[in-house]
């Protein structure tokens, strides 16, 4: 018998040793979008002083420079990260953060890292899919993927007694589909796959470019990364990992939605065996239960349900018609698909409540 | 060998013995989003004279009242239809149609209905999806589905020896679907489906629900239909009927989008047999050379690539990391989707150059 | 000599003999838009406890039901205001708020009220404006006009030795103009002016309505209210008692524009005698000085700057070519112009720090 | 006494003695929006031949590279414009056009400019508004403004005896400006007007700029171009002439709204006598009695209502409590804000019916 997928959350604290305390922190990449929402988030975190911020534009100029919304923040930034952060968040291209992230980590400081350097353990999957080399073996295989409804554990015992580590924080689209697929994997349910995502534009970053301009976006929708969207290989990993088998290469394909935020995969699956709704219904109120961001529902959740929170909705419904399941999950793609996900896996890393500074409520309509 | 799925555009009116003339149409349903764009169309379709309108509000209120966009229309609407009328374009919520259709095809009247009341041939699929018993299974027997891709024969034989009939023009949905899906259907490929559509708001209807205005809408997406969709009934009896064998209940999942316009239907495809992109390409070109409307397209296409159009976008592609193929068809669900399919098919039975009045460009952006 | 327009934010509470406490609240109209904002921060509010919430459905419903995105607060929805609720929100619309609101009053208990039934001191302005006579002259006499910024000691003395009252919190045009204005107008710089506002659409409520859909309001902008939008009476009341002198009619138009949140107010003046920018940049620093949610900015703000906070931002610019003024004002028209800042003047009233529950930084992108 | 602003659309083409015949026609900036719009509209324009379009990419490259909505005209982009073309559509930035327009208009060929580089006559406005010394001030005494509703004789006359020359079509916001204001300027009825002005975002152009994305304009508004944008330069200049005086500076605020397409203007008047709704209705009706593409509306236009036609929508209304006028002008700024209407002078230029391929009714919703 299989119990829950996941721990509940805990009541208290892990390190009912460590004391809730201000933890000094950093951000580098604070001027692009998932930087912003750390920098959002942080600024009103009871537990975290924000003691520096890396991003564009001169050493000194206030945030506000670049991201008008937070001035209220009264922050500005660096060019470096000072040393006294214990952690450092990271926001950068994939690529861009290993060298950053190995010199922190090789110092003594925490990293939590919100792109993809650190989230694949295999370092020959970097080639294949990110196409260079890992410089940083060593860390990959200390790197915890820090999705805290698979790893609560692994999690909150860092750092550990071998030092300091990476936190591989998810990327969007593996967050919104491992959460709706993770209790189907973990019960040997999933015969067959087919993953059919919608996103909105935050996802692809600020820099402009010609195909994300409004006049481009708006009133369209469009299939891309068809031929294989790098993140497929983070879900292959995680699911196979949860499953305890090879899934096989999962079908993945993105959508680009005329909207700014929100994440909504939908999961079309062949099961292993005839599932009828009841079954469905327990085994996600089992995985599920005690999560503080996970809310299974009845109903197909909007992405809108989950707008500028950490909240992540899963639906499971079974078809009789077809004989298959769909499984959904939505998420706000920079908030627990980006930011929040990464300061909740912090949070359990530097012994604080789970769910500080992530309490929020969706913002709708 | 196969030969082509459909037959090239003929080069010349079927009916070479009509020479073009003015029809006299009238319209049902003008004040609704489908009906707007009938008048729309016909009201600059060279060889039409709208001869009545009808629609909610007094007869001889200017229908600028309520479609402001169509005031340089100079129409009205009135309450009956004019006897004068040699085909009448019927758009009305499902089950609304039946009666003024079957009492104007009685009387001698060309009928193109845009709803699903004649769509479905076998009168025991009514009461399954739409919940009402088919007064008039004599008629269902004579209506044409008018997807000119798949049924240009018959509809370019209309009126014919029996007298005028039936024109039951596709959903929106379908139109995106079955026209990806048709030729690996016909080619035998298809062995497992699934189709997961998004749609823009228009499909929806105009009259005001608390889930469909702006607020709601925008900045969201979300599943819906989820337990069975209704068209998919008329998806499976159109791919059966072109691939000549029962593909089974499909899988069908439509989606609601932050956009007014466009439908893109993306479908996942397990083949009975290997195919490479190669047999693919060919088997695309082939199935729509000649097609006035139809594009097979080498980039996923986006909606807004068709806008305002009665253009489709199909796009056809080989998966080698998973073995699936992945076809994509978008079009302007109040186009191609409902009012440009339905004059392209009215074309057709009248004798008048297919693209009369349906060749204007997509307007991007 | 003028000093500043309103007193710096108080370094303590004002009633230091209260210390801060949890007060019991009540929401009436919960399930619309500005209902549910004032869910989302009391919930979240460090010295509230929600004891009751009034709107539609049946008593005992989920808030949920209606209100999806709240599904974490595990709140329900009630047919009664408890008694033990101190103070009572109201979002009810114009017209439905004057009889519950009297009888809690006469009860003892303290009325916010979203809605305009309160906002206008002079009853004859009640058939004028809004269409109906209003039964309690009283209350009107008694009632605060709840924009802190103006009547932050009138607030802060509630409730008072004649028991508690009525705060009328402002409407969202009014909010944005009259911070955008009230320096000038405090100042006897204004000659004359033009208010041209654009709003989004989350500010004519939730009831579906036909030009509210989405097909309707997306990729269109467009003038309503032209002939006087009730949004100005209060404008003119505020704004004449600001600058100790009548106005006379305020030109305001309205306009709605394809987006949820927001409102911008962009004041054209012509101002009494010739003034430059120097002394306008300190005219408004002076003035703002110390408040915490105006923001004075440089540039011209951006809706999206404030979107899901309780910040204003204002910016004023002296155009030397035309020798006008412009004055902008931004909010986000549910918070700072409508929940926001009711709660804002609670906290005020009730003797709690101005900005409980009130410091999340603004969302975007 | 004054008749009607503008001579009725004529009901024969001026050129009597010049049959309709197909002209040849070239488009330089083809790949641009406005340049996209021309070759929609010229594609399917029953007087003409398009025998080149310049843009960017490589000689020889399909235009539908760069506009894939396009890819229904069969068309490919060239490096030079070809002799053959008798007039040439030139939609480049600012600046960019002098150069290739002077050199086709030497050689004898007719320019249509759809940029700001022949639109003023004196040439001292050139280093005032647009930054650079204008080197062929004998073509801009030579520019007809291309605005039909103002200078259709004008434009009916070329090519005159004097050779071929240019004519500056108008920017977007004067167009709908200045056919909101025109009237009343020629009443001599203005005083004082404020202008604000709400735009998509279409107007700003193709290229990929920071403040242009999806992310940074959805559910935003903002104002821009305070200080004095470049537009106001041929709003005063027109002005002025259709009224025969001098208006002074004018007030002209332009907003970006998240919308693509679409320009409302906003204008506040206060006249220099008292005026009555009924002679306004009378002033506009007269003014516009006639014209193809102006309708005067009793209800403040929406821009959705004119979308992607050549129509312009007219509001004139009284407001008896300020004692001002609104005065309402919207078009599709790609339209009859760019493209449509350099094809409207081009006709009458060319002695072909004024409306030759701009008949399409606007598309909603």
């Amino acid at each position: 018998m299989h119990g829950t997928l996941v721990r509940p959350a805990p009541a208290a604290p892990v390190h009912a040793s460590r004391p809730n305390r201000i933890v000094p922190v950093a951000v580098v990449g604070a001027t692009g979008y998932a930087g912003g929402e750390l920098v959002r988030i942080l600024a009103r975190h009871p537990f975290v002083r924000i003691v520096g911020l890396v991003g564009r534009g001169a050493s000194g100029e206030p945030l506000e420079g670049r991201q008008p919304h937070l001035a209220g923040a009264g922050l500005a930034i660096e060019s470096e990260v000072p040393s006294e952060a214990e952690a450092v968040f990271i926001a950068l291209p994939h690529g861009a953060a290993v060298e950053t992230a190995s010199a922190l980590v090789d110092a003594g400081t925490t990293v939590v890292d919100l792109g993809a350097d650190f989230r694949l353990h295999d370092p020959a999957d970097y080639p294949t899919w990110y196409g260079f080399d890992h410089p940083r073996s060593d860390l990959l295989a200390r790197a915890i993927y820090g999705l805290p409804e698979l790893h609560r554990a692994e999690l909150s015992e860092l750092p550990g007694s071998d030092g300091p580590a990476v936190i591989a924080s998810p990327g969007c689209y593996p967050t919104a589909t491992i959460l709706a697929l993770a209790p189907l994997a973990r019960a040997g349910l999933i015969a067959d796959v087919v993953i059919d995502a919608k996103s909105g534009v935050s996802g692809a970053g600020r820099d402009p470019k010609p195909d994300l301009t409004f006049s481009e976006v708006n009133e369209s929708v469009k299939a891309y990364g068809v031929g294989g969207h790098r993140h497929v290989a983070e879900m292959e990993q995680e699911l196979d990992l949860v499953g305890g088998r090879d899934l096989g290469p999962l079908e993945f394909v993105p959508h680009l939605v005329p909207m700014t935020r929100g994440i909504l995969a939908t999961c079309h699956v062949r099961t292993t065996r005839t599932v009828e709704q009841p079954e469905l219904d327990a085994l996600y109120a089992d995985a599920y239960a005690g999560e503080p961001f996970v809310r299974v529902v009845d109903a197909p959740p909007a992405t809108k349900h989950v707008l500028a929170s950490n909240e992540a909705r899963v639906h499971i419904r079974a078809l009789p018609r077809t004989g298959r399941l769909i499984a959904i999950g939505v998420v706000d793609n920079l908030v627990k698909g980006a930011a929040g996900q990464a300061i909740q896996a912090f949070n359990l890393a530097f012994g604080l409540p789970e769910t500080s500074g992530l309490d929020g409520l969706p913002v709708a309509p």
